[in-house]
């Protein structure tokens, strides 16, 4: 594929993504704010731009991973920015997780400014997109869009459409996330109630996960949560409320109640405030138990 | 497998037992209160009790599986019911869905008698058990167990041992129900939201159970509250309510707060208080897209 | 007033009514299971009865104040009970806080056996009783209430009145214990975040009962919120556990969602697990403040 | 008094705050974005100063009686503005209702200036301003309380100290709309219930506001929802939202989960979603009587 793509922000998401794009024989530019980072991809093929005017010189895409909706937005319009160095006509991909109104306000940046732009979330962790398994969701105008199938195809595994508004695809995204959340919750309340009554969690674990909850999500999160293994963290409780928070705010601007993404968020609250930000964030879990008399 | 079993109970998970047991070459005599629904499993190889104490003669296993608590302990300490009727020694198996308070109280009734009990309640429907694909749980004591385990593995698929109080299995089993209407209510709280921002349903149906929740509970009910057919009724609404209080009721003895089955059990009263009481349960969706402002 | 009256159950709140009637020159007999509580009010000037029949005999108006729906179930429908003795004619009032259901159940039977019934819950505690500052809820056939509303009106200081169905009354003041547990549960997650942000608790007190909120309600459980007095009890957690479930059986039987309420049912239940059962309903607070990270 | 003092945001508090200050002899100029406001207080013997700089020139105190957080920033922080104009040693006491984490960034910005700053909100309407019965919660340095108490006294009927940093305040008086807005919500659902049982709202009402909720709060609302007269508006359902996610996001920073927030929250979106942005806040009420299959 000889497409020529600039990356913006090499964490290990990031670079994930760059291997993907290098081994399908991609031209990458890779800028991150510490430069480290970006090296470790030059010995995989990736040459190193040393700003972001660098990284979109010549670029029909450029793509940005970056760690939350202030270095989305400080990325985007700060002077010799990507608003301010993308080609004309050329496409801004957004894969990290961004609020909706921050995906909004980036597609109007773009328009205005008459380039292209997408948000296109992955789904999964980086070792997922190694492994060539990750979802992808994309939201975008058709042109965003048009440019940017054939990269994404490259990247993950299968990629889901949101629609052609950008701020689809970080709404479709974060209510994966939420019903993972979601998820956890009720697994929560679940173990604690087996627990009351004396049964063995192993066997609640595998009476859910042999039948009609027999998911990924089900199998990571129930083994955690049967084994109260919360050291064995995928995803801080801390992220995880960064997280919720933005389903409650995209939830918050369609007027739409989630009563269940409530209910995590408190627990999230909860178990942050007792010290265990940094656990799993099924250590939610924990807190179900100690409301429920146990530990 | 020659061992003479009594079933009371022949409506359709009962009918569904008593085939399975058959086939094994089990010799099954069937009470069941109206004669008809026993008598249509006569050129199964069954044969028709004409009460309880004729149900149980001869019998080192009689199974129950009747429609609710006030049926099972009717059945139970009637004159002439099962209490008056197990031979001594004998084992009654309770395969329906009972609260926790109604089997703690047959396993103390079958104690004082003399007599082996085991609550053994069956997950999935009665389809399932036809085709030798249903899990069923079961709790009791050692003897009780000994004498029923080779009986269960005939009708099920899978045996999860709750322990060595009848209870819990009925606690078990009530858990596995209420993740499945935490799932839902899930389900239908993020369907709610990615309408409201123009998200094709399907898409989100897609990315939902091609990735982290890949089970059938979620293929099952994903789809009906993303096509919002609420009428191909599997459950209802009034028996989803029924299910969800007597989860809260064990949850209630145990002192666990459950937040999630709060949430279902409001919304499927709030279903059924506008008329949907005999749609599938999974019209709580619905509710949740009212209260978006959606339909 | 000379009207007849018997009363049956003379606990605390029972007892208080003899003395208004008493003091208002009625005729009571008084029967309780316990005979030494009813002798205590002899000196008051009422009379023994040493049983249900005898304390129904030539009356025309009979009160019950027992613990609860089995307490009444059983005064009621025994051999012996009101539903045997009382005369043509006569009325049952049931004082007691009961169950829509159990109330509903009482006004049936007595229809049937052509006796009038209304239900009369108290709001307030004894000494309010005593002091004549109660209010009472008040519901039944018109009947029932012509008959009743004179000696009502020398209990109680206000009537309050539901309509003509018993069960009215007692869902009116469910309503009301409802309301006070909201209440509670508001003032509880109140103080916590004032807590959290170092404001003095007292502070928060004399804001909310000096301004929207200068009622009883508020001055009494803000103050043992703020005071952390849980320890004071003047309704236990159990206790409130108990209500708590009434009204939410009620709200079930007519299909009304009451989040508030299972909000305050879960901090109740979390509360009991920890081993709070006995201390003041107010200790949901603890809870709460637990919850926050707090204590 | 002798006081100088400079006002900014004449609005109807802010005219209500003048008038207050005005009555009491002080000295007063006042800047508002659209100069007519500000006019109208002339005659009542305001002097207008034409932008802030010009109303903070010689004061010792500049009170802030602004719409909203980004009013704030921009007034502290726009060149020219408070931060730029406020004489060394002066005070800003901002008197609007603002999120916890805009007055501690005010907080911060003078501090900084070495300007005293306290947050001062108003409970209560400016009906209640002009009638001398607003209670203020004020909180700040001790030299910004030196400074401003005296003069709050003037404006309000008390004073409720919060401590020692302005944040505080605004926790406090967001914990005061909090319970408000709590006691809606179960009266919301309070309503509903004794409404599906037949019994007159307005018995209701008498009983919960005769007996232990005879306090203002409950009076106000409690009729509206009793008379479902939700177009009486006295807050609007929308500005009802801004200060639930104020509260909310107060609560998050502190780490305290607050499930009756969440629960009106939720109401206020779906009142929202269905066109009632612009009714009463109660009218939460009419959504908890749909979800109840009233209406």
């Amino acid at each position: 594929m000889d497409i020529k793509v600039g990356l913006i922000g090499a964490g290990r998401m990031g670079s994930a993504i760059v291997r993907r794009l290098l081994a399908a024989g991609c031209d990458v530019l890779v800028y991150n704010r510490t430069p480290q980072k970006a090296s470790a991809l030059v010995q995989s093929g990736a040459r190193v731009a040393s700003s972001i005017e660098a990284a979109c010189r010549g670029r029909e895409l450029v793509i940005t991973m970056v760690a939350d909706d202030a270095a989305l937005q400080d990325v985007l319009l700060r002077s010799g920015g990507l608003r301010d160095s993308l080609p004309a006509g050329a496409t801004h991909v957004a894969m990290g997780t961004h609020s909706v109104a921050a995906i909004g306000a980036a597609e109007s940046a773009h328009r205005a400014a008459r380039q292209n732009f997408a948000a296109a979330p992955v789904l999964g962790r980086p070792e997922a997109v190694d492994a060539g398994q990750a979802g992808i969701v994309v939201g975008g105008s058709a042109a965003a869009l048009a440019a940017c199938r054939q990269t994404l195809a490259v990247i993950g595994r299968r990629l889901f459409e949101a629609g052609d508004e950008a701020e689809r695809a970080a709404a479709l995204k974060l209510t994966n996330n939420f019903v993972l959340a979601g998820c956890i919750e009720v697994l929560s309340e679940a173990f604690a109630l087996v627990r009351k009554y004396g049964v063995a969690p192993s066997v609640c674990f595998e009476m859910l996960t042999e039948g009609l909850f027999s998911a990924p999500a089900y199998r990571t999160y129930g083994r955690i949560i049967a084994e109260q293994s919360y050291d064995q963290v995928s995803f801080t409780a801390r992220l995880g409320l960064k997280d919720l928070n933005l389903v409650l705010a995209a939830a918050d601007a369609a007027c739409v109640p989630l009563p269940s993404a409530n209910v995590v968020r408190d627990r999230l609250l909860s178990a942050i405030a007792r010290g265990d930000s940094d656990r799993d964030w099924s250590v939610i879990a924990r807190e179900q138990a100690r409301a429920s008399g146990l530990d």
